[in-house]
């Protein structure tokens, strides 16, 4: 190691500076006014780029590109040196031109759509002061917005008391939910693992959400043991064969353990009677987890809210503020209707280099011991922010337009010629096949419905390569691929 | 349901208004001209408060506030009704002000700091255009951009080829290679879970980062399934022990399928011997995890990447450009060597809705079904961004500079009286005790290391009152509580 003052020859511009190993210490090596002045002017272009024109109907939702095709164009590969800023403006341009335009007025492709300013906002003061939320000493404000919004958001489920953590994604909610319940049936899996227990086996719908199955597989649960009950014709679960499946479990000697049920499924949008199943979980005495990640918002709208009735009966809750609400990806709640401490409980380690006991606030604050992560993003701040901005009033108007929005689209549907609607929809999903002329006269029979199963697919890619609209669809527990459309952006214009 | 044109005088702007469910359907809702206006404003006060004062050493890092006192001074409660644009920034002025300022050239107190703007702009692209990473059809670019990122960092570890994810948190990537272990030691488990099978072990060090065992408790192993292996007095597994560790493991019964290496301490810094650890792997048949969320970034750095030695014989890394590298929280991968899919084995759920196996493009760029997650943020494309701004060159630079500068560091303490190195550091780790006049001239015993345990709080509960800079400390296996300074910032003048 060589620390010492460097040869006059070798200083260019500053005196006195200190040579180890090679780096020239003082002095910062970011020429910083060229930096600000690259964000200024990148900002310029995600201003224009972006967010001026998600308004604007007449662009492309997408410039669609093959995959070969799209490396060609873009310059993908990292080198030694270092590129322009001009250059790195253009690499930007391009990443936007080629990307596509999820705040589009016809982009709906997913459950989430459009922009929403205020959550913007939060987000680029997110990522300029670039915080990890786990203690309090470095997330003061955002620890401190994480509690306020986790316990508005339980109230709206009829809690009086409650927990709750920030996740990346209603997948990992489920698999904390599904975690946390085997936690409270049986403590010592935390230390033992479930190598010597019974058994466990959990329920929830044919109609869940594939993340059931991912956690049952990540948690050693086995995807064999997940319990799918069957629905009724519109996708909700039927009570009395969540009983039957509970029994037949209990007949073999299997622990059951938790119900999850869904709040607005994925595809067809329906809601499980939660009343009724919080009857067998009560009775059988069993964890009830109810995945709102889709239909969560609707608590937020006096009309709507009765979807969920009964979900105060809970014992844990997803919900996506970022889907209908707008919150932007990602803004996933995991609610806890316990409050002794068991999300604690269940995922702290106490790692004494984070969570010092002897620190000089009260550290109940440092609550990063309640998630498996370890750095975190303050993904309550995006809604809180929204939420002082709009009022819970202008959030109920987000989630009654797109209720109204669908109404609308469903009644368009059931007037034109060669839309079909799957079936009447109980949210905001709507799902429909369109048979095109060709197909109009032919008669109901395998044949057909091959041959519709064809449509939307084509029909979708030719949307694509214009980039008029994108719209998800989908084959379905024995229906051919039909289009599921859901309309949540303010700026949709349906006029 | 009421669907019809609504009555004239209800209409104050707009003639032909669609009315459903008492929503005015046609024209949006929001106020876009207005809400890019206050996005603008935003943008002004994010540059001049949090961007242009990074470097500025003389802000404060922090502005600390009691819990309750920083409760009175925001106003976080959300009401009914929306708040004024002007009111909202003033609330943004407040979290920033209150915010600890991770950027600033005095922020040590975790392995992350400083301020890079070309990744900061990615960010703000990303947060702009809203994408989730699961299909090609909906991320092109970011799911290029991944697939890229992940090569090139293959590249560094030595294999020929892999796979790989980014992940919100190196915690994250961790369990997924424990997960993926598991399923290569019976890949079984997926769908039958752990209930019947022998007890399965895994070995980790005693200095290894606490997301092994917040692992070990959520996959449902068992934290007394984790084998804690002793480590020399700078922090390294020895692999002797480990050896011992394997054989006791086997002797019980029980199914050795892992060993987790660390390569970078949180605390120490220190590197495992990777090389001697591989073997042992080889000889028993294990999956060798190598969590290089720390030290993975000395792999760019010709200089420095010795410490990873052997890292090319693991089976996975974890690596987190978001530490070193200042990609931005959270930048972390995890590579796997495995090129026969693997990974999308082990975690696919192969939902119909989202990974239609009919699309109009090559649907293996459709890796979605590799994750655990449903939505996920493309993380790989600020380290990207960054990576073509800097240049392999740039980004090795920051890593000689920060191992450059721990040198420095290193080399004052042992120059100023009052100050006291734990141990040389191997890494950017520098840890030492600072003894205060009135301890200098007491004798060592038990009374001198309880009054310097209390030194290092009083000390961080001055300087985060005072602003003046931020400091992790820690007690450390037998040690008191000492301070941990990680000099990382590229705006970091030393002279």
């Amino acid at each position: 190691m060589e620390v010492g003052i460097c040869k006059q020859d070798m200083l260019q511009k500053k005196k006195n500076a200190v040579l180890v190993d090679g780096v020239i210490l003082n002095g910062p090596i970011m020429d910083s006014k060229a930096g600000e002045k690259f964000v200024e002017e990148a900002c310029k272009i995600i201003m224009e780029e972006v967010i001026q024109k998600a308004n604007d109907v007449t662009e492309k939702v997408c410039e669609w590109r093959a995959p070969e095709t799209l490396k060609k164009i873009l310059d993908l590969e990292m080198r030694d040196t270092g590129e322009s800023h001009q250059k790195l403006l253009q690499l930007c341009q391009d990443v936007i031109q080629y990307s596509v335009k999820t705040s589009h007025p016809r982009f709906f492709n997913q459950l989430y759509a459009g922009i929403d300013y205020y959550s913007l906002v939060a987000r680029f003061i997110t990522e300029a002061l670039n915080p990890s939320v786990y203690t309090y000493e470095v997330s003061p404000v955002f620890l401190l917005v994480e509690e306020t919004v986790i316990k508005k958001m339980i109230e709206f489920i009829g809690w009086e008391e409650g927990d709750g953590i920030f996740n990346p994604g209603g997948s990992v909610s489920n698999m904390y939910a599904m975690n946390l319940a085997r936690y409270k049936f049986c403590p010592e899996i935390k230390e033992k693992g479930l190598s010597s227990l019974p058994r466990l086996v959990l329920f929830t719908s044919e109609e869940c959400h594939y993340s059931m199955k991912k956690a049952a597989s990540f948690l050693g649960i086995g995807t064999e043991n997940v319990y799918f009950i069957k629905t009724d014709e519109r996708g909700k679960m039927i009570p009395e064969e969540l009983e039957k499946q509970v029994q037949r479990a209990r007949k073999e000697g299997s622990a059951p353990f938790l119900v999850c049920a869904t709040a607005g499924t994925t595809v067809l949008g329906a809601f499980d009677p939660l009343d009724e199943i919080a009857d067998i979980c009560e009775k059988h005495g069993l964890w009830l987890h109810v995945d709102a990640s889709w239909g969560g918002s609707a608590l937020i709208s006096r009309k709507h809210c009765r979807l969920l009735h009964g979900i105060h009966r809970a014992d844990s809750v997803a919900w996506n503020p970022h889907k209908m609400l707008l919150a932007g990806i990602q803004c996933c709640a995991l609610l806890v209707k316990d409050n002794s401490g068991l999300l604690k409980k269940c995922y702290s380690a106490k790692a004494a280099y984070l969570f010092q006991q002897d620190k000089f606030y009260d550290v109940s604050y440092d609550t990063g011991d309640k998630s498996i992560q370890c750095s975190r993003r303050p993904d309550a701040f995006k809604f809180w922010l929204m939420w002082k901005a709009l009022g819970t009033t202008g959030l109920e108007e987000r989630v009654n337009r797109a209720l109204a929005l669908a109404r609308y689209l469903v009644e368009e549907i059931k007037k034109r010629e060669g839309f079909q609607l799957l079936l009447e929809p109980e949210y905001a999903n709507v799902c429909f096949w369109y048979i095109p002329p060709s197909l109009r006269k032919m008669e109901d029979g395998p044949e057909f419905w091959q041959k519709l199963h064809e449509v939307a697919p084509i029909i979708k890619e030719r949307m694509m390569k214009k980039g008029s609209m994108m719209l998800g669809y989908q084959p379905h527990r024995g229906k051919v691929n039909f289009f599921r459309q859901v309309v949540i952006s303010p700026q949709k214009d349906s006029g």
